[in-house]
């Protein structure tokens, strides 16, 4: 006997959400409608909310709900430097960490040729045209050091450099805190070959 | 720098989904906004449809459009049989089960006191009222055999007895195909103390 037609829909449009199976969509459904009905009433509203409002920044490609960010907007970035980052979160933990007064891009993803997205999927002509209007001095990589992450980060630079831009990459070695004995053979390996004059 | 407003309010909305914390609420947000518009759009509208429709089935309590749900009102269902259950989940797994034409009371929770879970939210008033109605001859208490879905049935079990009516729990035993080598000691004891003529 199946439930009501509204309940099975709801069910399945929940489905949209990463990581939610059959199994977890009915449980969440349960528990919306018999748990947390205003909870759901905001969950729908929010939805349509950010559908409407929010879009890509002109400029940097993250969310925002106006056609150029804040962060963009704001006088007191430094114009010269161009971060490119994988997502809008890598791009606050960036700026979580104070070390930063540049303008970002954010690519919005990976290069992932499996997964069906190139360079047309992370926005690199827009990138490119970004990086190349005058204002920028170097483009500073800030892509994950995962496989993907650096293949992303070797194909743009190799662009960016053809352009004649300066072109840097995050470093990669131990964490602050970090004990030799306690880090993965390839960071360490990093570190040794990325060593600075002391 | 915090992103823009209406994407705050998506990502702190999506916590009222069970089991989802600050860091997947991001995470589906933005998985949302990005690759899945058409989905995010599918379940505010499901959402909304769902709070307006769906209620609860007057005569067993699970979730239905009507007033009264279509099992309820079929009358291929034997209505001598009560069969109690915790979930719309728990109904939906005997009805697949094949093995029962009675009529169900979905109690929507089970007693839990540090959950604040007392009789009147497992709406026992309203399954003595069904049971003692006249027409149920044998109330099947089929609550989970987790400690509280057996204090649940315990305590309905009590009640019901107490106004004469005819109660049964459903067996513990062997799983189908279950071997004793790989069952837990208190479910082969339950099986051997069960045990019914051969």
């Amino acid at each position: 006997m199946k439930g009501p037609s509204s309940l099975e829909e709801l069910i399945d449009s929940l489905r949209c959400l990463p990581g939610v199976g059959p199994k977890s969509a009915q449980r969440m459904a349960y528990h919306l409608l018999q748990r947390a009905r205003p909870g759901a009433q905001r969950l729908a509203q929010a939805l349509t909310q950010a559908l409407e409002r929010i879009r890509h920044c002109e400029m940097c490609n993250s969310f925002a709900e106006e056609a150029v960010c804040a962060l963009c907007r704001s006088p007191r970035r430094d114009k010269s430097l161009l971060c490119v980052v994988e997502s809008p979160t890598d791009l606050a933990m960036v700026e979580q960490a104070q070390c930063y007064q540049g303008l970002y891009f954010v690519l919005m993803g990976r290069l992932s040729p499996l997964d069906g997205i190139g360079p047309r999927e992370i926005h690199l002509e827009r990138l490119i045209e970004r990086a190349s209007g005058g204002e920028v001095q170097e483009v500073i990589l800030a892509t994950n050091f995962t496989v993907e992450g650096e293949a992303t980060a070797h194909y743009i630079g190799e662009l960016l450099r053809a352009k004649g831009l300066k072109v840097s990459r995050i470093a990669r070695g131990l964490p602050a805190g970090g004990e030799l004995e306690h880090v993965d053979s390839s960071t360490l390996a990093q570190a040794v070959v990325e060593r600075r004059e002391a």
